[in-house]
């Protein structure tokens, strides 16, 4: 992509409005737009971060055995009446009457409506294991929004519902999408630990919240700092056998967030060096609830004696477009975002540092075409700002890789490569750059 | 994808509820199910189709120099105060108000708000030409929603904007888009007919319609037969360059709607034998409306001289979603879809003829894992229903390609290619299949 012909409206003043760190970040590398409180624009920078995480949410979901279907935003108030949570759910809920006066609302979750179509096909416990899942855009009305994506009204999750014929298989179930998170935000460039958490109005035994560690966290935490140097399972881990020693290992060691928090526990299982208590940013969270929504809405199966079996059902979230916040409150510094390279906007950017000079222009070009022709996402710095502008506008958009194209190295046949995420710089030959980033 | 292990409620009966072939036949192949009026989930066969064809307008759009963004479902009322369509747009708008008693909408199109982001950033010509899309779903509250997908209330649109410093570069984007549109659909394996059309709510001097012959279409349409054997441009078309003669090819052609028919004109212009009179579905329009939202909305410029200048601009739309109709409405049979091949859900399905016989089951294994591993998305029917089940259900859902494997041919070392388009049949070894599947 040349930047003088895409559109990357980077401000030069940090917004008055902005409260941490990723959302200033986030406005001022031209990656949203605010179009009403807690609704955002996503501007091309910020889009393609977006879809390279819905990339990889889905990547995961679907070796772990999770299949994708679409539900619309809209759903019908009856639904909810059915499983009694369209008066419990308050006014976070933005309830819609259409034109011929039937009331709709903006899906906050979808337990009800995979619920309603479960039930609408699947009649036998042949069928099962399922596990169903979507990305779509929700609606929460936030008394008070803030904190840009991390806290937005209209904002990107993937939901994800598992059908099981009793406990046992759902707990299987619940494992699988256990390990496939842990996968997930690891990819990312997340360190995001499991702990114990409530259940809140999803309902149900048993959760667990997925936590990245950052003093900008809206919830406190406490963990024994082992857990952070947990092996995360590998790509071709088997999801159909049992994953049972992998959740021991993640949660026989102490995490869990303020509300459901044990000190006396805390202290006597974990020593003191090894104490954390700090702040965290909920990314995901898993729930078993067993049977609280096929009990109320009929989702029955005959089981393999023929009777009816209500089924055992899970949900699990991802907030996909909070990931955005999560991650640049992660990662970055002074001069801006340092992107993790699975989920970087571009993987590299070329800076011409003297925009109009027949050098530079030429090499700048063989490299921009050379890099896109071999598949690197490439953003070429082409515009006429000078070579100061063009370096703090690399930094805030935090790029992994950039190549300084200049005249003076250019004379010894050389470019600068400068990493993002340690400034680290070398010396090296257009050939060797572009060996260095198709490797 | 195993069946077995997939979700594709296929519908045994044919549901009463549809009045035309597409939306029997993605009722009957599991691709949707009604939500509400006009509301559907997709489910997930049809969804792989939706992002098939998002994702072939994303690179088509893309290469034609358009930039990727994502504005969000819900919008500001005050925003289309500001355009003076809040009142004008009628019943269809589907408007919203908050816990705070704001007024929102959820959108029906971008105008405004793209107009309002654009103005946001951009201040000078020198950053013009410049064309956004982005592809989200749409809310409009229709009357009497029917049709399935072809006329729902919430459907995906790629909506696109040009902005440009006059008119001269405004018609070079609107050609961009024109050539773009023509690459979309016949890469989709339809014939769309770009005709010229009324410009309706969203107004302007110029519009064409792209239209898709088919009986069920719900207008009718008149152009010259010479028109549906017009080349397409290819993917190096210059998109920078003149394409003047492009246009002028595909324009001096007649082909209008029957809104703006001029029977005079049709009659002198074409010879009797090349007039035809049929009905057709819109699948994407295009409009310049000069200046109509800039002035409104004070979307303004500086010119080279330093003054002011109102951008002129034009909408480009694509109907995603009602794109799968489209496609179903003219490619089926008495059996079932015929999906074009850059489309399908899948390329090609496994049918085990005898399930849970040795031979069988290890010669479909084999072949399903050599096809997976070589990128090919094949759907293996690894299910216990009968062999005549499994050929209607394969012809029903409308792989391009079935590979029937079954003890009599397996004896001979040999399996059944079946190419659903024509019903033409192989018999050749599982190692041609794949040679052939992946050439």
């Amino acid at each position: 992509m040349r930047l003088s012909r895409y559109f990357l409206p980077i401000l030069k003043e940090t917004p008055k409005e902005a409260e941490i760190v990723s959302h200033r970040l986030m406005l001022r590398a031209g990656m949203i737009r605010q179009e009403a409180a807690g609704i955002y624009a996503w501007l091309p920078l910020g889009l393609r971060v977006l879809k390279k995480i819905q990339a990889i949410v889905t990547e995961e979901q679907n070796r772990a055995g999770a299949i994708e279907l679409l539900m619309p935003t809209l759903q019908l108030a009856d639904l909810w009446r059915e499983s009694g949570r369209y008066d419990a759910y308050g006014p976070e809920m933005l309830r819609i009457t259409d034109r011929h006066k039937r009331e709709l609302l903006y899906g906050p979750t979808n337990e009800e409506m995979i619920t309603e179509i479960f039930r609408g096909y699947v009649k036998s416990y042949k069928s099962l294991p399922l596990n169903l899942y979507h990305i779509q855009w929700k609606f929460r009305d936030e008394q008070r929004p803030r904190f840009g994506v991390m806290r937005g009204r209209e904002f990107l999750m993937k939901d994800g519902y598992s059908f099981d014929i009793d406990e046992a298989a759902a707990k299987h179930s619940y494992n699988q999408m256990f390990v496939a998170y842990l996968r997930t935000f690891a990819r990312m460039g997340l360190k995001a630990i499991p702990m114990r958490a409530e259940t809140g109005p999803i309902g149900g035994d048993h959760s667990h919240e997925f936590i990245v560690l950052a003093e900008t966290g809206e919830s406190g935490v406490f963990c024994d700092k082992n857990v952070l140097d947990l092996p995360i399972p590998p790509a071709d881990v088997d999801y159909k056998g049992d994953l049972s020693a992998i959740i021991n290992q993640w949660t026989s060691i102490y995490a869990a967030t303020e509300d459901v928090h044990d000190a006396a526990r805390f202290e006597s299982e974990v020593p003191e060096e090894r104490r954390l208590n700090t702040r965290g940013i909920e990314v995901g969270q898993i729930f078993y609830f067993g049977t609280k929504y096929s009990e109320a809405m009929e989702a029955k199966v005959a089981g393999p004696d023929g009777t009816e079996v209500a089924i055992h059902g899970g949900s699990y979230g991802v907030g996909v477009s909070r990931l955005l916040g999560a991650i640049i409150e992660a990662c970055h510094d002074d001069n801006g975002i340092i992107w993790p390279e699975e989920v970087a906007p571009f993987r590299a950017s070329i800076l011409n540092l003297k925009q109009g000079s027949a050098d530079t222009d030429a090499a700048c070009e063989a490299l921009y075409k050379e890099l896109s022709a071999k598949g690197v996402d490439v953003l070429y710095d082409d515009t006429d700002q000078r070579a100061g502008g063009k370096f703090a506008t690399a930094d805030l958009i935090g790029v992994p890789w950039q190549i300084l194209v200049g005249p003076k190295g250019l004379a010894e046949g050389k470019v600068e490569l400068k990493k993002r995420s340690d400034g680290s710089r070398e010396n090296i030959s257009p050939a060797e750059v572009v060996a260095k980033l198709t490797s």
